[in-house]
């Protein structure tokens, strides 16, 4: 039995050897919320399905944000070009000290309605206020892996409080949701808040999420002051024993690379090339880390270092700054690029056997990626074209857990108006900024 | 007389010191082909008027694309990931060696369509077959600043051809063309070649468009070869006595820089900050260029490097990248990202006294952008919307030379269903690749 068909898409799909290739004109048939098979287009269609007509665009796994923090499109804008220090102490943390429960639940919304129409289907929120930000996923239609941020300076009680938002919402929304336990980093989270995050973690079953070797200034603050990297701070305290998804990385040392090299089971990172870029973060050692087996996934974080919630360019970027990095323009090839933004944001959360390929027995989150614009033709390289061209408007239709949530860049669950007319509400309060009023302090 | 009216519009314009602000709630009045006015909205209009509705959308003037190929778009995709010796071996110039005039004047009308949905309202172009070029850029209602590129393994014979494309075309389609001389590279045209294109451009009271010190290493070959620097070499040429564009510069030595300081009244750099990055070329020094009275302006390149003719992905490009190379996050601030992309690339192309500023006298070309999206939400911050989240699909309204030539992004002068039928035609057979045909090699 299958429910619905989608009819003559050209499908991004891992070739024999694993390699992603374009198989023109399929149709993919889904089941419940799974894909059963993908075929050439042209057979007859069982009667009670209902068709999606592909029109020869290109389907491809939903796209996954792996680090976020979702409801900062709030203050999309309010701190630019600034120093990181100076980012957080006299802007982003002052600024968060403004918010409301109910501020983030409309941010939540504005920021997946960004995601939605670029093509992003599930995300990794790491933030405050988190039953609203599930709530708002439950509502979208989306995915969220979903971490309460908590620094140790609001005590155990905070943190138990998180790791019961955890429990509370592990498997929501019909199983879109999941969760884990999301102290901010190493140095905002003493040692025995992260040990006891590890085992409020284990006990639960679930993951971590959390902010480490960020930059190597705070790399070399955390030698200096204990003799330990952050790396080897998540060691000590048991965090790297379970699931352990980081961002960013910039800041690894040698030693560091080793010890994630080990822990690779366990251990992911989430990449945001932009806000490295805009906040001079260096570049994460992402091709080291993926041959030592650690999985890598593409992110944007937060809409106040990166300015929007778009996958298709942290993708770009990703690519063109391993090129450069590496003084190499055969380096990060399209395919293997093409591979991290699916099956390596997939894995980066723990999911590779169920997301981030079109293929029977996965989810069925599916973007058609319209392929008629200007910028795409002629076309003789469509995966180039997804690398290189795309544009988050490109996003034709979005379907998650095989329903469909997006379709003609109409978005099916949200109300974008009054989400719009939500926000502008709030606005000016938001941006009053006090800096002797921020929620934490950044001095690593 | 007032023409049209674009009515109530936030404009990008100079404060009174000449950093970029918004003026919201405007009126831009426009008498032919020049703005007359820009005063706030709510005055009465004369009788006669056009009504442009600014619908509170941005105001810009329109984007100019400072070094691109245009109908290289029909190669888009075909030369990913290798390294710019094989790029252009292997690849680039055997597959111009396929080129027709009539593939040139359908490629250049598919560039112009991209172009003009994204906000590119004058391009220089620097190609073959250039009547074909400039015949699609009368056709758009673009503006095109027109160079035939000429090799001189070719023959003085056929830089005599090219200048009579510049004789024949200067001042064409209603003023809106302008040329130059367009000598491909001094390592592709021998010195006595080269004076001569800058005899040509004396005569014609032209300028030049030249790829000059692309990459260090072409620089250092340079001086082993015959001890002077490509940007030496163009001023033992006469090159830097007239009007010089130079792309890319991203291999100059110190006595570059002083050299080009000493010529600043009649040099200008094209900065492609994609092609860079993809073709591993390093970063030209546009900070101590700029400093130096040198006008740098914002381009793509051509397509098969860059794939999109996207001027708002290299602004944002070369924001970040500045960043990231300076290791300073204040470094290449909003307003001066903003200045480049506009009073930059008008005063790159000798232009800057018309182009790059909606203010009264200059010319009409204006953009409206669209603000209404979920990524530009809230609107705290216009100005870092313009650089850190506009998409190209945002350019809502081009005007040019007072002439509305897409509205609502449907576009008015080009015919793009006959543009991409006639584009999809020669697909196939543009895409052979014999390397033992190509036009020219690459031995720098």
């Amino acid at each position: 039995m299958t429910d619905t068909c989608i009819r003559d898409c050209h499908a991004l799909v891992p070739d024999p050897s694993g390699s992603l290739t374009l198989a023109r004109h399929q149709d993919i048939l889904i089941r419940g919320n799974r894909i059963t098979e993908l075929r050439p287009t042209g057979s007859p269609m069982e009667p009670g399905v209902t068709v999606l007509e592909g029109n020869r665009m290109l389907a491809m796994p939903g796209l996954i944000n792996t680090h976020a923090h979702v409801p900062m499109v709030l203050f999309r804008g309010l701190a630019e070009d600034v120093p990181l220090e100076r980012w957080f102490n006299e802007f982003i943390w002052p600024l968060e000290s403004n918010l409301t429960e109910e501020d983030v639940y409309w941010g939540a919304q504005l920021g997946l309605i960004e995601m939605i129409e670029g093509g992003v289907t599930t995300v990794a929120d790491h933030y405050f206020f988190m039953d609203r930000v599930a709530q708002a996923v439950e509502e979208a239609g989306t995915r969220g892996h979903l971490g309460w941020a908590v620094f140790s300076s609001r005590g155990h009680e905070a943190l138990a409080e998180t790791a019961a938002f955890a429990e509370r919402w592990k498997g929501g929304a019909g199983g879109r949701i999941t969760t884990c336990m999301a102290p901010h980093a190493p140095y905002t989270c003493d040692d025995g808040f992260l040990r006891a995050s590890a085992e409020h973690a284990a006990r639960l079953g679930i993951g971590i999420h959390i902010h480490a070797a960020e930059v190597m200034n705070q790399t070399l603050a955390s030698v200096q002051k204990r003799g330990l990297t952050p790396i080897q701070v998540l060691r000590d305290t048991g965090i790297l024993d379970v699931p352990t998804l980081i961002a960013h990385g910039c800041g690894l040392l040698p030693q560091d690379l080793e010890l994630l090299a080990r822990h690779q089971a366990n251990v992911s990172i989430a990449h945001a090339p932009k806000t490295y870029l805009k906040l001079v973060m260096g570049i994460a050692p992402i091709r080291a880390l993926r041959k030592s087996g650690v999985a890598v996934g593409l992110a944007t974080d937060g809409a106040v270092s990166n300015n929007t919630l778009d996958i298709f360019e942290s993708l770009r970027l990703m690519a063109l700054l391993q090129k450069h990095e590496a003084l190499d323009p055969e380096v990060m090839p399209i395919h293997e690029a093409l591979d991290i933004a699916t099956r390596g944001s997939a894995a980066a959360l723990g999911m590779g056997d169920r997301l981030g390929v079109l293929a029977p027995g996965y989810q069925a989150d599916i973007l058609l990626v319209d392929i008629r614009g200007a910028h795409w033709q002629p076309p003789h390289n469509l995966l180039a074209g997804l690398v290189y061209s795309a544009r988050a408007s490109d996003v034709h239709t979005v379907m998650v857990d095989g329903r469909v949530i997006m379709r003609e860049r109409r978005l099916l669950t949200l109300d974008k108006e009054r989400v719009l007319t939500e926000v502008a509400k709030t606005m000016e309060r938001l941006a009053q900024r006090v800096p002797e009023s921020r929620i934490q302090r950044y001095q690593p």
